[in-house]
């Protein structure tokens, strides 16, 4: 199913599924909360929401071999794990703010990822049993702040990744039943209507599934849980000359059967 | 205010006023929904809770003098940020777990802290009003597996960090009134009875109210949003020879006019 998080006519917010042609047919309770039941009320979707509001947001780098070499690092032993704070989480369409306090100027990347929702709560879940913990899949716009990323946090990522903002994610969450293998989906950004990254989540270095084993171990991760699982090359840093986001730029990340996360840019 | 978070006799999960001898008075919803009320009934304390469920956990690393000296790290230009996920934070009296997962054994440190928690929401939250969001203070312990923090995660300190249980907050939380200068509090950490880091607040390289500053710039601090200011000197792994914790041990942080957070040590 295309679960859909919006806000009705009336301004209520709700789950459903998508049927196209901006409608809904509400679903009974958050689709977090168990077992997807179509109500059945069909809704005109004023505002489409980010599908899921997340209760922690893994992020993994580097995960992807094309983009590992284009920065020049070396293939990781494990995943590399970073976060980013639930207040960056944003909603489908709605501005991507560029930091007034940027250090020296805009240096505000793209990466287009393919975020996994956990939505039955698990701890040291073996590798071979982790999809089944997985509710669904949409797409993310893992938003990062170079200079800050790289300079102003100690060799920490978190402070250039959590801004508010810079987290997009959705349109719409695609059970984990319709997406078989996660491995085999095209992935793209296009900013203003240019390819900037283009190519498949079969190149991840680490999987989903081994993504889920690994974060997992003596961690529970909760309903909830996205896991942003890294992005292919192409991001703006490593374009010569480099390519940074700017007021007015509209991004689009597209993933093969889930759908285009649509984000324009603004200065904050 | 002393607010305490606390299982009743009836297994009921209130928020109270610590009015000593295991014994609380009953507020009126949560200290986070808004002001906080005395109700009036008096509960027996059957078990006491982390005072807060956080919303996110910001952490600062390297944020004392005398620590960032003892790591052999140059003093940080700006705060260095890293984040727990929720699922770290963990009950006074509940038992840190040695992961079971730790790569080529245990090495799993304890760092006493201040941590504080953000009532009122807010960003770009100037210095000179930054104290005016905080809602109150309360222990922490940032536990830290150091293999993985080093050389497990691609230089990202997260998985090191994330583990169950490695987030102790407790016992209380004190409101902001009664402590009118965070930078001026006798911090320690005793383990199985020796003291292994003493020391005061007062040498902080950023203070509370610049490192709420710093978070909040063009960045939203939720309610509930918890920082963990840093440790001073005295870790584990700066001794020679290094200490870790091991099975049977017994940690506490103690902050003056905060109190005494105790917990066990086990192995997962």
């Amino acid at each position: 199913m295309r679960v859909m998080r919006y806000e009705d006519d009336g301004g209520v917010v709700r789950y459903g599924e998508d049927i196209g042609d901006g409608r809904a047919r509400r679903l009974g309770g958050s689709p977090l909360a168990g077992a997807i039941e179509v109500e059945g009320t069909e809704d005109r979707v004023k505002r489409v929401l980010m599908p899921i509001q997340p209760s922690n947001i893994f992020c993994i780098g580097l995960n992807y071999r094309e983009h590992a070499a284009e920065t020049g690092a070396e293939l990781p032993e494990h995943p590399v794990v970073f976060m980013k704070p639930t207040s960056a989480a944003t909603d489908p369409g709605v501005a991507i703010r560029l930091p007034a306090s940027q250090m020296r100027g805009p240096e505000v990347d793209y990466e287009c990822e393919l975020a996994v929702v956990i939505g039955k709560a698990g701890r040291d879940i073996p590798e071979a049993r982790a999809l089944e913990h997985v509710l669904g899949y949409t797409c993310a716009n893992d938003v990062s702040a170079r200079r800050w990323q790289k300079q102003g946090g100690g060799g920490q990522w978190i402070r250039g990744k959590s801004f508010d903002t810079f987290c997009p994610l959705g349109p719409v969450l695609v059970t984990a039943d319709e997406i078989a293998d996660p491995q085999a989906l095209n992935i793209s950004t296009t900013l203003n209507g240019k390819v900037m990254q283009q190519h498949t989540t079969g190149d991840m270095i680490f999987s989903v599934a081994t993504l889920i084993a690994f974060l997992s171990r003596d961690t529970t991760l909760l309903p909830g849980t996205v896991i942003l699982t890294g992005t292919p090359q192409g991001v703006g840093m490593a374009r010569k000359p480099p390519v940074f986001l700017a007021d007015g730029d509209e991004v689009v990340v597209e993933i093969e059967r889930i759908g285009k996360l649509v984000n324009p840019v603004v200065n904050a």
